[in-house]
């Protein structure tokens, strides 16, 4: 994967890896930018945070445009926004916000989908277990939806203004 | 450019135009997904709604990588995203979205550039005076910036939770 250097405004950027992984704790969903026959596409997507896999897990239903996208290029490049809102009379925006790109892979191994759902579950909800008890009565559960890794192989964030 | 048919959870479509509008309207920055080589990006942009051309306008200065994006291939996949936050123990978020695609074009006419300007500090700013006296007090402010259009050629709507 070709690797980016971003110049632009660069007393903007965060640099320090806590802040960064801050962010990516914090955020509730990523959109998602994926491109087939150079044709581009958007989503966006609830997300969970492994942080030491460094990879998001999201689940969507097994069928739609997006899954069509990924099989034909799983590579993404995806953005989280903090958005602190626009800044009236200032021309500005407050924000922090991470950009990166990485692969997305289709979790198979039933092991690994019900660690994304934990791991989905534990980042979003108060309460993980009054959800998953909710949902997953047995494992054909997990057979009937697609859960997706996303291996974040660059990374760049920024705060404004 | 491919027409698409969204057809995944039919019962969360917004259909009424004034209600789409609205979003477009109401909306501060959107999301840009575009690609080059079959690579994708995304940036996250400041923008104006014409409702009459049905597009936006967005400045940015005139180098960088999403610069490069754009010459390379003007289609782009956008979203602009009513956050209404998650909502805990239902495994569900609230929000109103737009997707659309489109192609950006660079605008070279001097006053299409300042009606472009003068769109996208109406809908943001309170005061669009105050702000342009301060940013153009010449002609030669135009010159040293990009401003962009983006043609809204498909677009869908929806809402959940």
């Amino acid at each position: 994967m070709q690797e980016y250097h971003l110049k632009n405004r660069p007393n903007r950027e965060i640099k320090a890896d806590s802040e960064i992984n801050d962010i990516l704790q914090r955020g509730k969903f990523a959109v998602i930018s994926m491109c087939r026959n150079n044709e581009p596409y958007i989503v966006s997507l609830s997300y969970g945070f492994d942080a030491e896999k460094k990879s998001l897990y999201v689940h969507c239903a097994p069928q739609g445009l997006k899954i069509d996208f990924f099989h034909s290029n799983p590579r993404i490049c995806a953005t989280i926004i903090e958005d602190g809102g626009y800044v009236i009379d200032e021309c500005a925006h407050n924000y922090k916000t991470v950009v990166f790109w990485g692969n997305i892979c289709f979790v198979t191994d039933l092991e690994e989908k019900k660690h994304g759902m934990k791991i989905l579950l534990n980042h979003l909800e108060n309460n993980r277990n009054l959800i998953q008890e909710k949902l997953s009565k047995s494992d054909d559960y997990y057979s009937n939806m697609e859960v997706l890794r996303i291996d974040i192989k660059q990374i760049h964030a920024k705060a404004g203004r």
